[in-house]
């Protein structure tokens, strides 16, 4: 799924990240900056380290597109996603089956002893789905 | 990832089906329709009996959106939708998971016995992917 959204984003230029997916909705540049943010928790709730980058919450989930001043470069925030989501792969391949099992970091030792599907295969599952949302968006701005 | 589509789809009218997602972009309608077909190919890989609408891939998989003349009410594609989906979820709910690694449908035994990750989660999963791409951009024409 990640070399998928991989596949659009690289068929749009740096400028053309500047556009909007729709009419006054999101542009690809703060999907982009979303879905990079979503990936940098995962790789923290699925125990593969610290997150990189924790300040992209701020950036592009508390606050709304055109909200703020750009921080980052779209060349940036591509590298960043490429960082995450080349880190998370390799440590994926590194989990056994258990370890997908166990229970993620943003939820606490109470609350998954009482729901133990809020392991590490759900957080992961919901956020590739979320990351497929928005690329379906992304999409609708290639050139057919 | 059913209901999440489920609850966008249920704040649009049938009138709204007719939206386009993005302007010279799908309508919400062919998108419904051409989900439909997905997940009536799906009922079928993951050996939960025959295809129930075969004769949605020519409308909404083979053909482009506008190419022909709508032929379902986009209350009878949301009908659809729902007697397939419920068919499925609770055929999903009856299977081992020993079940969810068995060949699924679409692929031969001599390829499957080459590629053994070919089986029904796989399909289950890209199926899911997919209707989430398309989940987001009908999510575009709704109002927020």
């Amino acid at each position: 799924m990640i070399s998928r959204l991989e596949r659009i984003l690289s068929s749009l230029s740096d400028d053309e990240l500047q556009l909007e997916v729709a009419p006054g909705r999101n542009r690809v540049y703060y999907i982009l900056g979303h879905l990079t943010a979503f990936q940098d928790r995962l790789l923290h709730q699925l125990g593969l380290g610290e997150r990189l980058y924790p300040e992209l919450d701020d950036l592009f989930v508390t606050n709304r597109d055109r909200s703020f001043q750009d921080k980052f470069t779209g060349a940036e925030l591509r590298g960043m996603f490429a960082e995450i989501t080349s880190t998370i792969t390799s440590g994926i391949q590194a989990m056994s089956p258990a370890d997908f099992l166990k229970r993620h970091e943003s939820v606490s030792e109470q609350d998954f002893a009482k729901e133990p599907l809020r392991n590490r295969f759900a957080v992961l599952n919901g956020t590739t789905a979320h990351m497929m949302l928005h690329a379906g968006q992304i999409r609708l701005v290639v050139k057919t």
